[in-house]
């Protein structure tokens, strides 16, 4: 990285390549004026913004690594940027803001058609953003996802829910370059990150930040090592994880404990049972949702101690779910409103937020009375004293922008962001106070810059129930690689997805190739959807029983391997899901691959993602020659080839030469 | 109208109440710099806009009636206006651009939330604008124009052609306000009027423009008849239109002329025969379209010029059809290409428009040559030798914006608009040049700043063959009343519409409604839509046809008043279709009304336009007593009342006392 002064201006260089040209005639810099209207319904925002001024910082005087902006020469300085070079790799960019009126920031970073750019969060869409522009909000992520189908239209219509694209449980302002760099902006802001340029990405944010982070190395993976470092890493998995499947089941104790046995006889390794509705159910016309009261309904689960117990003699773990709210009509909402634990609205009352015919007060966690409330009566209490060992915990993307304030006194729309991280981060010392780290885990959708140091695992959120492009079973390799980027190394799904809305179900064959998927990630889970009686579930049909067992014992026979996979995302960061130019830098090719991935460097596995199908097409990296893990053949890299594609034998091929050739030989005689 | 000089700034008041106030704190004008992107589709236009740079005019220095602008004290001016007062009531900014570089520009005007505007060109969905955005561009209105309906979403998805409430053939960035006053921009570019904060209105145009006018009168009335001087007054209508309906037909000749003589059997008094598809046609997916080759088919239509001969026999007229392009595989456009009469691409070759599965050149009528040529060869030779005496002069809406050169040297961007008022202007030429002014007219959907000069008659445009809020019926009313108060004295409308798509058919109901709105307007004319044989014709039912018959014989009975109207349209510019508060200034209920109208001073008019209703809704207008014409019932106005409101008794009111009152009393006896 080196700064240098030019005519009319300065240019930041990083290898000999120009990162940011700021010069009179072609400002890098620009900060003004906007009038923002972010509108609310049910975790979906309509966000438009007025812009009242836009300055371009045409002027820049440099002093030192110190450099003044300002629109016209001997005008008012408008901005001041320290260039701090961390070292001859890294910088990072200080910024201070000389005039408080202004809340816009934009920045040009220079690129060029071939550049490739990925990040940004957890992206379900779109791999290489480039081409693209991003808002980064946290939010649901939409239903359909894609305005030209229908289940989008309609629930857009009836739910303003359909989302697009970019919508995502998990944002970040921080993308990977193809040039080796990365950069981050330190905000929690809304921001835009737009990749649409030929010649440059413009980064928006709502405020100024404070600075921007510009980091670089000799390979991807040393970049992906670098990110961890910086933005934390993950705890390893529970062992417990790696005894099987663990299993979603919320019809009351004793539907869910005899299909879990009938699971057991079916001869289905498994390591969990997963009762969302551990704390009671209400019907709403989205389908059956939880009681959003954490703690033991004794109603819906009278013997939930002792089953615990039973189950852990069987080596099988109980979980849970919470979310960072509490409905209105439950006991804990009234202790913790007379506690004054909730965040408040202009009328001095509880701050309530719509769920969907349902209203819950919002958990001020920026109060050390509420996280510690929480952490105590809620997760320590009613959680982990109960011997559950692991929680979904979800909905950190709701909270409102208006009409809200936080006890810390910052802007709701600055915290907005920032909430899935400070939800984690309430999750994680509970874990860590109670001395349960390691064996303890839960698992949340939504995420923002730091999540990576307090949430021990990813899953991909609702899918849609099918196959579709934008909201099916495809996006959720494309959260993983992502999302794993940036230092989150466990992903995982709800098997089968979970949205069954406006008549779409899900089908014996999506649930199949779904559970094809997961056996080749770190975690498995199988989720009811949000109408189970409409949908098909794993114990309705012997065969699928049959199937489900094969590949969880497929998983678990992976495990010695997955293990040092374990052992890389502690030490290095590595994500156990890998986009194959990690390893393929020399490969473009393998750039823009956002549905197949890498398992570890040495299995490749390319998971069928369409209706109907009996042989996948696959790219194999250049360089390597693979061998298909179902008939033993090899085959050149750097190529695309078609292979037979069955339930039950995804397209996956281990790196001739492996260590763990051995055990990648055994998966196709599994049973 | 004064200009005023405040601390910090100035301000402009029109009887008393400030319109723009400028001050450092608070600046009403911006310059800066956008990149737009602008994607056609058959007539439909993605528009979106990447601003650069937005700057404040902070400082302005005033010197008589001349301020110059810049962004800071004592930096560069960036623009001067000259404010000039043309009388007390009327001011003219002269605005001079300081700095070629700059491409945007913003005025703010004083607002608040009682204040209603109207205008803005034709504008289908909303009458007043206030509380929404209306970006000013000629294109397709859309085909369902509303994003929660399905014929929209088919629409997007399928042609980008779902549209939205801005939608419109033509725009105009021309607005009143109930504060009696109203403002023009002088230009050609895009534009977004933004009325949707309470307190300013914001103009945006896609350059610098060369002033802005701003008219006050005391009366809304009075600024109306000042606005239809400004913009062009229409001659009034032929004589021979009061004979009838003008009936739309086009199954070729045979056809067409048995079914107008069986029109005639059925006693449809009938002024006129229109066969769009004289011309010849095309059948495309969308329907039947027509040949875009403008000379007479022979094939289609083999005694065409001796029928049009024994129709004038008749007092009926024949009407015909043109379009400003000429499909590529047409005698024409050969000959034109060797005029060198089209728009040329960046080629070098004629720049070609798809019409949807065909292809057109674009007649570049910026070029005297192919104007003379259009005029001669086509209108005149082609039409008017063969005595044809109307015509639907068509699609003035399509100009592309890229790869295209027009011979005047100017930016398609800037001609875009600007091509309605043109077409308009070539088609009234030839009329006037064949002294044939008053008694052939044509008809247009498309318009701008200017057409009113030029277009004799506008038509609403393809409304969907139903009572859709957004493309129905109703819409019709709505373009009538905002395009009347700019100078456009003749509306009139597809009866029963005109789009028939994924499923949607024109019921005998819709047609029947729409024939009792038509008969009091200043023109009836039929279509049978794009798929004539899958929708309601008014010649396949005996009922309709009587019904038809007895509604066109209370048109013809209105004549002597109908022809009051066009005198005074004539003389003073007022439509004949009017808002009710042009009469009822102190009647703020009547400010928001777009589904009534004054039919002249004296007739008000409700249209039925839902489904299945047998009584419907009006309001009268305070002050007033109005007596219903079907019953002789004596109604106070001020009031919302509920009327019977079966088919072929559409709810129309006289004023008690009227001049007219015998003339009213007879409508409901006629049979």
């Amino acid at each position: 990285m080196k700064l240098e002064k030019i005519e009319k201006g300065f240019v930041l260089k990083h290898n000999g390549k120009v990162l940011i040209n700021h010069t009179i005639d072609s400002p890098a810099f620009f900060i003004g004026k906007g009038i923002e209207t972010i509108k609310t319904y049910r975790g979906n925002f309509d966000i438009t913004d007025e812009i009242e001024e836009r300055i371009p910082l045409y002027v820049s005087e440099i002093n030192n690594n110190q450099i003044s902006f300002s629109y016209e020469k001997e005008s008012a300085i408008l901005l001041v940027i320290r260039f701090c070079l961390k070292n001859d790799k890294d910088i990072v960019l200080e910024i201070e803001n000389k005039q408080k009126y202004y809340n816009r920031f934009w920045i040009r970073v220079n690129s060029d058609s071939d550049e490739k750019v990925w990040g940004c969060g957890e992206q379900m869409s779109y791999f290489n953003l480039k081409g693209r522009k991003f808002p980064l909000w946290t939010s649901e992520p939409g239903v359909g996802r894609d305005k030209s189908t229908e289940i989008t239209f309609l629930s857009d219509k009836y739910n303003k829910a359909g989302g697009d694209y970019y919508n995502t449980n998990y944002p970040q302002p921080t993308f990977l370059s193809s040039y080796h760099y990365a950069l981050h902006i330190d905000t929690s802001a809304y921001c835009e990150f737009n990749f649409k340029n030929g010649d440059y990405h413009e980064l928006e944010v709502w405020e100024i930040p404070n600075s921007i982070e510009i980091y670089s190395d000799d390979t991807f993976l040393d970049l992906v090592e670098k990110l961890s470092l910086r933005f934390g890493r993950q705890p390893k998995l529970p062992e417990w994880i790696y005894n099987g499947i663990i299993l979603g089941l919320k019809g009351g104790e004793e539907n869910s404990f005899s299909r879990l046995e009938n699971a057991i006889q079916h001869n289905i390794p498994v390591s969990g049972l997963w009762c969302e509705d551990w704390a009671g159910i209400r019907e709403t016309s989205f389908g059956k949702r939880l009681f959003w009261n954490w703690e033991w309904s004794k109603k819906r689960y009278p013997n939930l101690d002792k089953k615990i117990q039973e189950l852990r003699n069987k080596n099988i773990r109980f979980l849970a779910y919470v979310s960072p709210y509490l409905c209105e009509d439950g006991d804990l909402f009234k202790i913790a409103k007379q506690k004054g634990l909730f965040a408040l609205n202009n009328n001095e009352e509880v701050a309530l937020v719509d769920f969907g015919e349902f209203y819950c007060g919002v958990l001020d966690f920026t109060k050390n009375d509420t996280r510690k409330w929480f952490k105590e009566e809620i997760l320590k209490k009613n959680l982990l004293n109960l011997g559950i060992s692991g929680w979904m915990a979800d909905f950190g993307e709701y909270l409102p922008t208006e009409d809200i304030f936080l006890a810390n006194g910052v802007d709701a729309r600055l915290m907005h962001n920032a909430w899935p991280t400070l939800w984690a981060s309430v999750n994680r010392e509970a874990v860590q106070e109670s001395g349960l780290e390691g064996d303890v885990i839960f698992f949340m959708r939504s995420g923002f810059t730091g999540s990576q140091q307090y949430c021990p695992l990813l899953w991909a959120g609702d899918q849609c129930v099918d196959f579709s492009r934008h909201d099916g079973l495809n996006t959720v390799i494309c959260g993983a690689l992502s999302s794993g980027l940036l230092g989150n190394a466990y992903h995982h799904s709800d098997i089968g997805g979970y949205t069954s809305l406006f008549g779409l179900r899900r089908t014996k064959e999506v649930f199949e190739r779904w559970i094809d998927m997961a056996a080749f990630t770190p975690v498995m889970r199988t989720h009811e959807g949000n109408r189970p009686d409409e949908n098909f579930q794993f114990d309705q049909d012997e065969t699928t029983l049959k199937h489900m067992g094969r590949m969880v014992r497929i998983y678990k026979h992976l495990v010695p391997y997955l293990k040092t996979l374990v052992d890389e995302a502690f030490n290095k960061g590595y994500p156990v899901q890998r986009p194959l130019f990690l390893y393929f830098e020399n490969d473009i090719n393998t750039y823009d691959i956002q549905d197949q991935y890498l398992y570890g460097k040495d299995l490749l596995v390319a998971p069928v993602h369409k209706q109907g199908v009996s042989e996948w097409k696959v790219y194999l990296p250049a360089g390597t020659t693979w061998i298909d893990v179902w008939n033993n053949q090899q085959i050149q890299g750097g190529q695309y080839i078609t292979v037979p594609a069955p339930i039950g034998k995804p397209p996956v091929f281990y790196r001739k030469g492996s260590y763990w050739t051995d055990l990648f030989k055994q998966i196709a005689d599994i049973e």
